[in-house]
């Protein structure tokens, strides 16, 4: 049978939540990646060090019950204007590099974000950031019409790439075209890209019947950009990583409330595979899901080694009260 | 208390179901408006002239339930490639002179649409229909991404313009700003626009939480699309009619199937004044929702007026288990 061996996978943006949820669905990144970027939006969001630090033994306890030992889960804080530098400078310490920004009411849990990104406090607090080295993840998004939302969101990347020149900063989840130029504007500027902006549209959401287990913020936009996205991940560009924005909401949560997030974990390295495979780039899959983000994170890659086989996979329809990305198909591929 | 009085106001586009759900719904649109036009996609499509007769037979008794006897429902025949000249002109003489067609899978009801549009059968008959001095009334959707589905169906009216001079054609329920021009470019093509494509775009469905119940075809589009619209039945254009497009469906098919239509019958005339006041175009009102149906269609005015007070009217959340536009809220308007 055909196998195919992936060194050191990434996941530069996951959502693991807390609690039941967090032990249900971990395996499903843990057995699959080397490392995984965690998002630091909980219900308490995760806005100090020492929550960060009991949010990451909680998370390799869980890796543990599941008997993993070969994830290393890289913390994020939740940027608020209450981060002082004896905070950074302890985070910093702890090896915690990742400050995480949300502009309020943007997307799930961000109600604690920042209401001005470009005010004072906040700008001082990135100052810090750079001058220790850190990188600031971004979710770019406006307040405006939402097909715009992240176009509209550029002039504020534009001050930040001009005003913090060694501050790494990530440009999260890239679903429009337009910003695939801006990364390449700004040497300090960087992008990660979800699977489900490359492979999906609104015509996914709102095409048929109304879908909301394909409703996610930013929301899936033209065929167009799409397929921009999907080039540029294929063609393993420099300055993009992958990160999955894998996020799991009940099913409830999702069909009666309309909460925004795709649950991708359980697929993402058969669906990666599959996609580089048809489409000819299987030589670039490393380079998206590995060497990309170990140069941009500054990361060691890890000695794990994730092996599949050219065996199906049927994607479940559910998964612990969770509808996966994709329920019910089938991929080409399975982890061995 | 101030009060106003609409004359003949008229409904060009009308969605009422049938059995339990006609007669619960019809006095939203039977109290008042003059009259309707009944779209002709029930479960079992209207497809005959007999059945055309038989459902308007269904409609006044469930008006007669209620008390009205001042409603005239205008009924349209399913265009399919089996109508014949021999039933056109049968429906002629029944006062049933309005075609709707639908392009297969383009909507709820859509199933027994045209596949090809262009199609000889489809254009033959196309042709009978302008020779009798019908109306066709056409829901303008190709199937290509949902967003440009309006636009990429403007070359199919290009043609219709061009070979069926004679003929009226009705662009219904217009989304896209762009499609006024081509409402504009030919002498025989009219439109009918709805209030929530005027007042809401897609932010409403898909902006903050998925809302299912804005969720409807051709979807909302974007702000600048919505005024646009807005502008068009504020100018009192005579080449626009009022169509509301108000759809019932139960919350469940909304909630759980995603379902696309909006039920705007229950407020449609409190809503129009007030947006037609706020606006200060009160004084184009009646040529938007009366005499441009009238010219249009060749209708006779009713002698029906519908007197308005400004009065608050608090929208309710449930219809007979149906969610109506703006539910909860508090219109300025009441009808009297």
């Amino acid at each position: 049978m055909e196998t195919l061996t992936l060194k050191s996978p990434f996941d530069m943006h996951l959502h693991l939540r807390d609690g039941e949820m967090l032990e249900n669905i971990i395996k499903y990144t843990a057995q699959n990646f080397a490392s995984a970027l965690v998002m630091p939006n909980l219900e308490l969001p995760i806005v100090s060090v020492d929550l960060a630090v009991a949010y990451k033994q909680r998370i390799l306890e869980a890796c543990k019950k599941q008997g993993i030992e070969d994830f290393m889960p890289l913390m994020s804080l939740y940027l608020t204007p209450s981060l002082t530098e004896v905070e950074l400078r302890k985070a910093k310490e702890l090896g915690i590099f990742i400050l995480k920004l949300y502009p309020k009411g943007a997307t799930t849990g961000s109600q604690s974000g920042v209401k001005e990104v470009l005010d004072s406090k906040i700008l001082e607090i990135l100052g810090i950031a750079e001058s220790l080295g850190m990188v600031l993840s971004i979710h770019g998004e406006s307040n405006g019409f939402v097909m715009e939302r992240e176009v509209e969101f550029h002039p504020v990347f534009e001050v930040l790439g001009k005003s913090f020149p060694k501050l790494r900063i990530i440009f999260e989840h890239l679903s429009d075209y337009r910003s695939v130029a801006l990364v390449e504007k700004y040497e300090n500027l960087f992008a990660t890209l979800t699977l489900h902006h490359m492979l999906l549209s609104l015509d996914s959401v709102a095409g048929g019947m109304l879908n909301p287990h394909y409703f996610c913020k930013p929301i899936l936009k033209t065929k167009k950009d799409q397929e921009a996205l999907l080039q540029v991940a294929l063609s393993g560009h420099s300055k993009f990583s992958f990160g999955s924005d894998s996020a799991p909401h009940l099913r409830n949560a999702k069909e009666q409330k309309g909460a925004a997030g795709i649950f991708s974990a359980p697929i993402l390295l058969p669906l990666l595979v599959q996609t580089f495979e048809s489409n000819r780039a299987l030589e670039k899959l490393e380079t998206f899901i590995s060497y990309n983000a170990s140069k941009i994170y500054q990361l060691p890659l890890s000695k794990k080694n994730v092996r599949l086989c050219k065996k199906p996979m049927i994607i479940p329809q559910e998964c612990y009260g969770v509808v996966p990305m994709l329920a019910g198909e089938t991929l080409e591929w399975s982890v061995a």
